[in-house]
C-alpha cells in the first residue's frame, strides 16, 4: 500500500544519501542544498557547459529549476536534461514563473521534450505549463484549484510524467490517478523557495526509487508538509520557520510522520 | 502628517502584496526575497535579456542592486531601468561599492540616466555617487555623515530623486528636505545584506505609492530600523538577528511601530 | 608557541576588520559573507572582468572557491589570482568537487600555477588535487585519512603552500609539519558551505598575518571547530546550527577558546 511505503522512502534517502544534481536558481541554492542535506541526500550544484553532462552522469537524479534562468543556464539545462534522458536517469522540473513571460514559456516548451519524470509547480504554473503544452495562448492565474487539477491531468498525459500541484492541499497526479496531501502550513508560503525545496526533495526520492516517480513525489510532498507543520508550530514568524523546517527534516521519526500524515487517495487510477 | 501615514504604508504593502522585480546581487537574493515576503510583498528575481523588460512591465516597482555585477547583468539592469522609465514605474537603485572600482563608477554613471525614484546607500557610497555625478575624481570613504548629507542633497538635485543615507541614523533627503530615522541597532551591520534589504523594502513601498517616493523611503527605513531593534533585543548574535528580523517584519503591529518610531524632521523643505 | 598565538589572531581580525575578496560559489555566498562579518572581517564579492583585479588590489586577501564555476568565472579567478600573486597578496583556494569532473581538474591545474598560500579541502578533494598535480589519473574518494595526509604533504611541497585537510579531525600540513585540530561536530557536515566558510575565514586570518599562512590556517580551523561545537551543543538540528554558529563566531571569548581547543602537534617539522 502506498501509505506504508512512504516512510520507507524517507529512510532510503537517509541510508543511501543519493547524489542529486541541481541546476537551480540563485535565490534558493542555499536552502535547497541545506534541505537536501537535512533529508539525508547529497547535493551538488553545477552548470558549466564543460561539466554539466558529466555531473548528471554521476548523480542519482537531476533537478532543473528555471527561477533565474538566462541563455547560458538554459543551455546547461538542456545539456543535462538530454544526458538524463539518454541515461534514463530520473529528472524533476520546477517551472518557476511559467506564464509570466514568453521567454520562460519558450524555454519550458523546449525542456518538456526531454521527458521529465516529475513536474512540480503551483496552480498558476501548472495551468500555464498545460497551456504551453497544448499550444493555447493566454494564462489566467486566477483559475481555481480544480481547474489546475484538470490541467495537471492533461499535462501528465501529454508529457507522460507525474505532475504535482502544490498548494494548501498538494495534488500528485498521473493520468487519472490523484493523491492529495493536506499537510503543510500557510507560513511556508512566506519563506522563499519552499516550492523549490519540494522539487529538490522529490529529486532525492526519485534517485533512490527511479522506477517509482509517483510514490517518490507523494513521499516528498508528505515529508515537506509534515516538516513544515512541525516548524510552524514552534515558529514566531517566517524567519524561524526556515530554521525549524531544516531541523524537522533532519529529526523527523516514523511515529510522528505516520501520525501527522493527511493523505487521501482522490482517484486510485491505475497504480504505476 | 508624514509620521501618521507611515503605518498606513506598511499596511498597504501587506494588503496589496505588490510584485517587486529585483535585479540584485547573488549574496543577498535569498534574504531579499524573504524580507519582501515577510513584509507582505511578492518578490521576483529575473535578469535574462529575453525577459527582463517583460518582467519590469508586470511589476509594481523595480529594484537594481549592483553588488555582484558583470557585463551581462549590467545590460539586464539597463534594459529594465529603461523600461521602468518608459512606463513611469518607480525604481530604486542600490549603488553597492560605489567608488571601490572605476568599473562600478562607470556603470553607476550610466544607470543614473534612467531616473531612479530613490537611491539608497551608506555614507561612503552616497559620497562616491555624488562625486561621480559631478564628475569629480577621488572618493574618501572617511568623510563624516554631515558631508554625506551634503552629497545626498547635491545628488538628489542632480538626479531629481530621493536619496537615503543609511547609518546609525538614516537620512532621507530630497533637495533641502531632510528626515532622520534614529531606529536600528549596531548588530544589523554584522548581517550581510541589511542595506540591500532596505533598498528592496523601499521598492515595495514605492510600488504601492508610486507618487510618494519620499514617504515610501521614510516608511521603509522606519520599518527596517524598528524590526531590526526588535530582532536585536532577542538575539544572541548576528545569526539570530537575521531570523528574528524576518519574524519581526512579519508580526510587527501598529502600536509597537508607533511607540518605537524615532523620527525627526531635520528640515521640512517643500513637502513633495 | 603556536597555541598561544591563535587567540591573538582571532583578536587581530576583530580589531583590523580586513577586507577579504571572495570569488566563490552561489550556494554559499550568503553564509560566507555572514561568517566573515561575524568573525570581524569585511567581505566583498566581485567577479566582473572589468573590476576583479582592482578589487583584489584593495583587499587584504583573496579567496577562490570553484564550487559553481563556469568559463566566465574561471577567467575571473585567473585574473584575480594573477594579481594576488603579482602583489604578493595571500590567497586561499577551495577546490570544491576536485576529481568529480575533468573540467574541474583542468581548472584546478591552471589555478595552482598562481601560488596559493593555503589550499583547504576535504580528504577526497585533497587526494584528487594531489593526483592532478602529479599528473596521475584516477581518484578514489574512498581513500583513508592517512592517505589524504600523505597527499597533503606531497601537494604542499609541489605547490609550496599550506594544505588543510578538513574532516572529523582537521590536519594543517606544510611539508612534514603537521598540526591536528580535533574540534568540530558531525552536525556541521549537515550544513552546506561549512567547508567554504572555513576557507573564507582562513583568508581573513591570512589578511592580518600575510607572512604566517600556517598559523593563520591553524587559527581559522580552530575557530571554526570551536564555534561549531558551541553551536551544535545548543542546536536542535542543522537549521539551528547555522544560526548559532554565526552567533558563536561573534561572541566567542578567549577563555572559552582556550579551554575548548583540542590541538595536537603531530609532527613539528620546521616552523615557518
Amino acid at each position: 500500500m502506498l501509505q506504508e511505503q512512504l516512510w520507507q522512502q524517507v529512510q532510503l534517502v537517509r541510508a543511501q544519501s543519493p547524489l542529486v544534481h541541481n541546476i537551480t536558481n540563485y535565490v534558493v541554492m542555499n536552502n535547497t542544498a541545506n534541505a537536501l542535506l537535512a533529508a539525508g541526500a547529497s547535493p551538488v550544484m553545477a552548470h558549466a557547459h564543460g561539466e554539466v553532462e558529466d555531473m548528471t552522469a554521476i548523480a542519482g537524479a537531476l533537478v532543473i529549476n528555471i527561477g533565474t534562468l538566462d541563455d547560458y543556464w538554459v543551455k546547461s539545462m538542456e545539456l543535462a536534461a538530454a544526458r538524463a534522458k539518454a541515461l534514463q536517469r530520473p529528472w524533476v522540473l520546477d517551472p518557476v514563473g511559467a506564464g509570466a513571460t514568453s521567454y520562460r514559456n519558450e524555454v519550458l516548451r523546449e525542456l518538456l521534450k526531454y521527458s521529465p519524470a516529475v513536474i512540480r509547480g503551483n496552480a498558476s504554473e501548472i495551468l500555464a505549463l498545460a497551456s504551453i503544452e497544448s499550444a493555447t495562448k493566454g494564462v489566467d492565474s486566477q483559475h481555481s484549484s480544480e481547474q489546475a487539477l484538470d490541467a495537471a491531468k492533461r499535462l501528465s498525459e501529454a508529457v507522460n510524467c507525474v505532475v504535482v500541484v502544490s498548494g494548501a492541499v498538494d495534488y500528485i497526479v498521473q493520468g487519472d490517478r490523484v493523491t492529495a496531501i493536506a499537510n503543510g502550513h500557510p507560513l511556508m508560503a512566506k519563506v522563499t523557495g519552499m516550492g523549490c525545496t519540494a522539487t529538490a526533495i522529490t529529486g532525492a526520492f526519485c534517485a533512490t526509487a527511479p522506477q517509482k516517480p509517483y510514490q517518490s513525489a507523494v513521499a516528498a510532498m508528505a515529508l515537506m508538509g509534515i516538516a513544515g507543520e512541525l516548524a510552524a508550530a514552534k515558529a514566531a514568524g517566517p524567519g524561524s520557520v526556515q530554521q525549524y523546517f531544516l531541523d524537522a527534516l533532519y529529526t523527523l521519526d516514523e511515529q510522528t510522520f505516520n501520525s501527522k500524515l493527511q493523505l487521501t487517495i482522490v482517484h486510485a487510477g491505475i497504480p504505476v
